[in-house]
């Protein structure tokens, strides 16, 4: 027997975190399932950013840096990340995006093994990850080397200066084993980093319990920081006295009001920033990561496995037969907050689901994705999008030149 | 006989930029001579910034990148600037910050001079500067050199790759040569990178007619962009096809959206991007530049040293019987918005100035630092700062225990 819209209000209504939805103004009439490439906006976000620009910069001015406590914003909001991450405050910072932040702890780990010269990461992972690991080993004469998923383990050996991926693939949504893979990494002597995109603020995570050595993540995904919201960085106590980093910015220094010649490095994670941050859009993450107050994150990552059981169940039911492949792990147990279905008209699907109000994603070559994140995401959203789904492929509504034409997408 | 009130009232009565002020917010009750710290709100920039939060963000969401401009928000905020400094549309890109501009374009100059190995710079320039050109020295095994202001020309030979420096000083003033400096990088076969923070807004500038390298600057100074506004860099259309750098994120890739296993730099300046960018830091500075509409830079330019004329003037009348001495150019035409004056107790008595209302900022060690952002500031304001200083100086308000201790200003 098929699964009944009243089945998934049902769940809702026994959802211990189904009030969270409050906390964000969702738009009427559409079912948003692309909070994995930009969170909702929540509530107290708008009226926080209005302060932030006519009080604190219109009428505070430079006063503000002090007495509006911009300064002390990147530790802050840091701290705030640090227990969605299991990290100690002070061990986490907001500066910069994910790609800068990452090439930082990249060169930092390079340094802090002299005599390997190896950044080990997989093939098909955040493409921006890569990038980043590549440009650094073409500036410094070492190596960037990728393997498949399976033989990362195997792979770490005594060149290995660091091993870099995402813990959530990006496009599948599969969960690597960060306590294998960090342990095999010690093991061989090499340093670890974590970008945690795809995974802060939809499972529980243990940095300093797994003993991680950095990491790096987005504040605009599941976090909701807005568009293009700083990053996060992560450096585990144990290094701080021997990290450093090349992007020595006057922020990082010891005494920036100094305006010393010479760079010295300041202690703890303050090292880590560069350039003055920007205000606005840091503000606008402070106030978002109020969302998760009070939210237990083992609640919020079997919210996450229910919502995407249900997505997968009826799948199977009703979208099978029109030419998907489910392109996520099966077991939930293996899954983030995304479900992906592959299908070679895939663009074309996409534009003709979001035409109908669901919104999701499109990932080059062949997969719509869909992403439930848990804080704004009914179960009965993701029967509904079951629905405009089966009936958008029923009618071949996506099979017209103005949705197969290719243009920019998110 | 001395200035009177009347006569710079009588100036500002046909100042022909005077209009310019009532396109910002500036609150009562204060004269803010620190838009070299942090400009002004300009008044737009409210209700843009609301809109890009509840509007574009809140209800617009994914849809956003595309349907509110903010994919090309780089390139058009990029566009508004080259305006100002004297370069093409497509010459000009705001992304990250200055700092991280800066190490994009001088490690892409150091790979444009493989056979040299020095960065060039001056002693006493901006210490961020100074600190990235350091990092990046001490990561790639080249070396950063400084030398003293007047010797810097002499200083440039076939070893130096990129000379690289502010134009205008951010703690005297001075406006460096950039014709004469310029030249005598590119007779020696090396690049030039100028750091605009201190000039863009104050002078007109023709970065292509002067065939200079590169450029970065700060958005948040004269620009009025809010705190931690993102920066601009610019790289002469001739280099477009060389140059490139290592901090490669997938927004300088050749097609982002086709999520390639491997980086290949996009065309022109859209190489220069790294990660997403802070939408809503961005879109302040966006229409905060807006600001500058119709806004002759040759004007702009005459009001500079009539501003700063003025006050140095006064200061000669009334200020300098207390110790304080000029550490800024006496001719105007080498001095750019900021006029400084030495004291040993300096930094008491600009807390005091502050307390008063009269807010310029401190540079260590003995630095009071007065700025005079031509779209905001009046001839009225210069002479009731003058009349400020004169009276907490006379009355030696500064001298109390609150003001000498020391604490993080900016």
């Amino acid at each position: 027997m098929s699964l009944t819209r009243q089945h998934a209000l049902d769940i809702d209504a026994s959802d211990p975190l189904a009030h969270a939805r409050d906390r964000f103004a969702i738009p009427e009439g559409i079912i948003y399932l692309d909070g994995n490439s930009l969170g909702c906006l929540p509530r107290n976000v708008a009226s926080r950013v209005a302060a932030a620009v006519e009080d604190e910069w219109g009428r505070g001015l430079i006063r503000s840096w002090n007495n509006a406590g911009w300064y002390t914003a990147p530790q802050r909001v840091g701290a705030k990340i640090a227990k969605l991450i299991g990290a100690a405050a002070d061990e986490v910072i907001v500066t910069d995006s994910t790609s800068v932040g990452l090439f930082k702890v990249l060169a930092g780990a390079l340094r802090m093994r002299p005599s390997r010269s190896t950044i080990l990461g997989l093939h098909g992972d955040f493409p921006t990850d890569a990038y980043i690991a590549s440009g650094l080993a073409k500036l410094t004469g070492t190596h960037f080397k990728r393997v498949d998923g399976g033989d990362l383990i195997g792979a770490i050996d005594a060149t290995t200066a660091v091993v870099s991926l995402t813990h959530v693939n990006y496009k599948s949504g599969f969960i690597h084993d960060m306590r294998a893979i960090t342990e095999a990494a010690h093991a061989a002597g090499a340093l670890i980093v974590w970008d945690l995109s795809h995974s802060a603020g939809v499972l529980p995570l243990e940095l300093a319990g797994l003993n991680a050595d950095f990491a790096v993540g987005c504040g605009y995904k599941y976090l909701n920081g807005g568009p293009g919201a700083p990053a996060y960085v992560f450096v585990a106590k144990r290094h701080h006295d021997t990290f450093d980093h090349p992007l020595t910015g006057w922020l990082g220094h010891s005494d920036p009001f100094a305006f010393a010649d010479n760079y010295e490095h300041a202690k703890g994670m303050d090292k880590l920033l560069t350039g003055t941050p920007p205000i606005l859009s840091l503000t606008a993450l402070d106030a978002a990561l109020d969302a998760f107050d009070g939210i237990d994150l083992h609640q919020l990552r079997t919210k996450v496995e229910g919502l995407t059981s249900l997505f997968v169940t009826l799948a199977g039911e009703r979208l099978m037969r029109y030419g998907f492949t489910l392109a996520s792990p099966r077991d939930s147990h293996q899954r983030g907050a995304v479900v992906s279905l592959a299908h070679a008209e895939g663009y074309a699907i996409m534009q003709a689901l979001i035409a109908r109000g669901l919104i999701g994603d499109f990932r080059a070559p062949d997969i719509v994705r869909f992403g439930f994140s848990p804080l704004t995401t009914r179960f009965v959203d993701v029967f509904d999008a079951a629905e405009v789904i089966d009936d958008v492929m029923a009618k071949q509504a996506w099979d017209t030149p103005a949705f197969k034409s290719r243009k920019a997408v998110t």
